[in-house]
């Protein structure tokens, strides 16, 4: 199925071509248009436990192919994963792999693009919006602040079972940035620990979203001294951004500039 | 003008109401589908210089308001752009704001958040594909890379003319992360010099983007100490994001899994 909007359909999505494209955090609103006629043009799509039905409902008459970690059975290994993305191409398919957020953030793309590109498959990438973008819509808060929080870092804090985050704590522990922790619940305790000894002070405002963008999103907002104890209050078990910094806080969401007073008045 | 394709449209954008709305990096097709509507349903649309024509033509019957900083004459202050909003939306007006890449990322959004909320004006954020993402794809490149490039930061490389860019280059300079430079272009001698005065060896890989995801995109990709000499290649003057990490280097689109050959083979 096509939808036969826009010339570059032919050119840009032949056969035996891999498309990496972002899902976005799950709302079907917030693919880009890009992504949604890449996915009605494909043949099978191979995509993630985190792609949402309401992403999936766009894919026409492609094959589903669910390739995630949370398939409720085991788990393909990524090499797995490479080889159904070549041999799907190699066979003549238009071939999407569609990943929550954005491909090139945590997304493991560098793996699927190195196997289709060793296997001469053509692979190119359609950027996703990052959870981190949409955790600050939902939560009406910008991610910077013009000279308060001049650098925005991501990390990602998932770890194996019984590993300890291994992080630089002591970049991160900057009162002028804000950083976003992908998969930040199950550390919150440990994030909390580690930047308050790297000298955060406690009260540094955090926030915390789950299932960003999703009709069951869960929002709270805190300090960063009572961030293990305040994710305890979400219920179910999505993936969830972490956010420290002073973007995040009440000030974040009331910067006023100079003529403000005029403005309300 | 409506789409009338989806029942949200009359709930959440009623007239009075103000959205700040990402734009994405240019490319009309990186616009999310949301995006696309709430453009479709305001009554007056105020954008950037950044937001390109290709955009602005969804607009349909919207009054189109440039505020941005290229207009030619003097460009508006951030107060003056605060209390038109305000204004439009207190007309009557469904009312969009619509900035280059993400609102929440380098996009000034606190402040008109802010002063919405303290005119009692509701306002609310559509998160928008921020340049590095599109900057990465563009490149086919992962922004991380498992265990190599676990850290993202975003930071902005403008300064008001004259001044030095006031960045925690120690931070910065950590083989283990990636950093993307917004505008980062005229200050590339600056970041190089810099960041290997920190520590990070010259040889380590730099990708620039100019015009990222539109038909005169320009992309260049060196070692940290020919960054400055690499960038006067450029032409134009679009707006660059500079990438500097292990993740945008050859061995960022090359990354093997441990079957990988038999994909191959």
């Amino acid at each position: 199925m096509t939808l036969g909007s826009t010339p570059q359909e032919s050119t840009d999505f032949p056969a035996r071509m891999v498309w990496l494209v972002g899902a976005g955090p799950g709302d079907p609103e917030l693919l880009t248009r890009k992504a949604e006629r890449l996915i009605r043009s494909a043949t099978v799509v191979f995509h993630d436990a985190l792609v949402g039905p309401g992403v999936l409902a766009l894919a026409g008459d492609a094959r589903l192919v669910h390739v995630g970690k949370r398939a409720g059975r085991h788990s393909r290994d990524q090499a797995s994963i490479d080889r159904l993305l070549v041999e799907a191409a190699l066979a003549g398919e238009r071939v999407v792999r569609l990943k929550g957020g954005d491909p090139s953030i945590f997304g493991r793309a560098a793996e699927e693009l190195g196997a289709c590109r060793s296997a001469g498959v053509a692979v190119a990438i359609c950027p996703g919006i990052t959870a981190a973008s949409a955790a600050a819509a939902g939560l009406g808060r910008s991610l910077t602040l013009r000279g308060t929080a001049r650098r925005l870092s991501f990390v990602t804090a998932h770890a194996r079972a019984g590993d300890r985050l291994e992080l630089d704590w002591q970049a991160l522990a900057d009162p002028g940035s804000t950083t976003a922790f992908y998969m930040g619940k199950a550390a919150a305790g440990e994030i909390a620990e580690n930047l308050i000894a790297a000298g955060l002070p406690g009260s540094t405002p955090v926030a915390a979203v789950q299932n960003a963008s999703l009709p069951d999103e869960q929002r709270i907002t805190t300090r960063l001294d009572l961030l293990a104890i305040a994710v305890k209050a979400f219920a179910g078990d999505g993936p969830a951004l972490v956010l420290v910094g002073a973007a995040v806080g009440p000030a974040g969401g009331n910067v006023r500039t100079a003529r403000h007073d005029e403005v309300a008045a």
